[in-house]
């Protein structure tokens, strides 16, 4: 599961653990990815928009919503629904939070290659 | 596109600006459901989701979010969707945001008659 | 200091720490206001705009807001000037901030006789 | 361990959750109290001293920050020490995070006979 | 209103938004400068001040943060009220905020030739 | 105080205030380090617990929180509390913000020799 949403980013995200708090990488993959979106109530999809929203609404974990919006890729989003979840927010975490979270966007997508 | 996103509560929201702010009323029915609700590049299921997720991770505004609870029943989501998404937010924001999520999605559900 | 900016509330926000934590009575008295509002270079009502557009965005402390609402009332602010600060901050901190603080603003209003 | 460290106000929680999301409350004692709290690298007193400076320093989640100053007292911390975590607060998250953990001390403590 | 405000900053915003979100662009024109700094009721010295103090007691949005104490700037706030109003945040939001809030003046101050 | 707790971090942060805000130099000694660390109430091991939990969940103030992380060190904490506390911060704040603290701390135990 975390292969298939995140790809590299998550192995990055778990090996980079290893050193400073091996048993967090565990629970990483094992209680977001093994209980949480393994469930079959909501789709991968809706599940990235979800998870786009908040961290740019929260707009203090700039590394994870760079990784969320890579997932939001992975799993089926279209880049313009991704644009539309992040301007959205604006509205209700205001400007600056839908501003920082189009310039992450902006850096992702340069990354990947789909259209 | 209030009246079909939030129904009844959205009309209370802005009918009770009147006295204090009357112009932010006009400004909520332009801005975000005019310019933003209205575009073609998401669907409405998938904005009240994001709203939900976002305001469910700041935790700083429960009258908010359960309009929003509210108005993603009334554009389509069903119960289990929401709670699918309030209880992830647990991973994004922590436990106590998911846990008065839920409980504000509790209060919400009992006054929905629709499964 | 603390009289002239926030009247009564500010007196008793005071008395209510005595049986908890009086030591901290006597650090609010001191810092905020002893070292703060004291200083020359910034004029009391702006320092007060300052307080209610934090409070507001922030989202997380609506008695300060309520006592900040009156403290920038005792200082001078029109009550078309405190509706402007709050609703500007739907630019800043999104539409939920900002309703929130004018329900506080209509709370704190209707207590005070003047215009 | 959910008992020996929320006691009655943790097993609350895990009931208020069998009608709307039962899973979550799995989830619950699993990751939090099997996971974290279990582990042997820190005390149980200093992990409620964590929990109770964090909640407070977040200001969005009174009833966790509440049941949480409930748990510092079942593990063994003082009230003056739970008092001077909170204080403490106001350096790092404002005075309002600060007097409104002083609010939910005081509504605790009230209820517990331990002194 | 845009120019007066934020200057080449601002600018540099909107042409920054034209690749990714062009309508966005449009949105941050319309809504916070059309609609809410050409409003009556607060002079534009004041609506600066509300806005720095907003984003420095938020502490998640650093650009904006800076292009807001040049648009202080701007419209006519001294540094020394800059200052003042930042300092400020200690109380509301923690002695963290107002220190990353005083490194941006800093850095914008020492781009400003204006005393 | 200060340079108990901080080390150099803490006379690096007082002299970088020098040039553009003295006085708060002189209030960052008083009131935190002056008034609130000095208490006996609670040790300084346990305050610095506090402070590490407080900004990991916080998470907007990464400089902050790489000198607390230091501080931990220098009065006492071991690196593996240190991580127990950050870890934790996972159920109350979201593995975004433990894994942003993880990342601080692996920072600054690079740059401590102790054990």
């Amino acid at each position: 599961m975390l292969d298939k949403v995140d790809g590299n980013a998550g192995q990055a995200v778990v090996e980079g653990l290893r050193d400073i708090a091996p048993d967090f990488a565990t629970y990483l993959v094992e209680f977001p990815f093994g209980d949480i979106y393994s469930r079959p109530g909501l789709d991968l999809k809706s599940r990235e928009i979800a998870v786009v929203a908040a961290l740019t609404a929260l707009g203090n974990a700039a590394p994870q919503l760079k990784v969320h919006i890579g997932a939001a890729l992975n799993v089926g989003c279209g880049k313009e629904e991704i644009i539309e979840v992040i301007m959205q927010m604006a509205v209700y975490a205001g400007f600056p939070a839908a501003l920082n979270g189009l310039s992450a966007a902006r850096e992702v997508f340069a990354k990947h290659a789909n259209p």
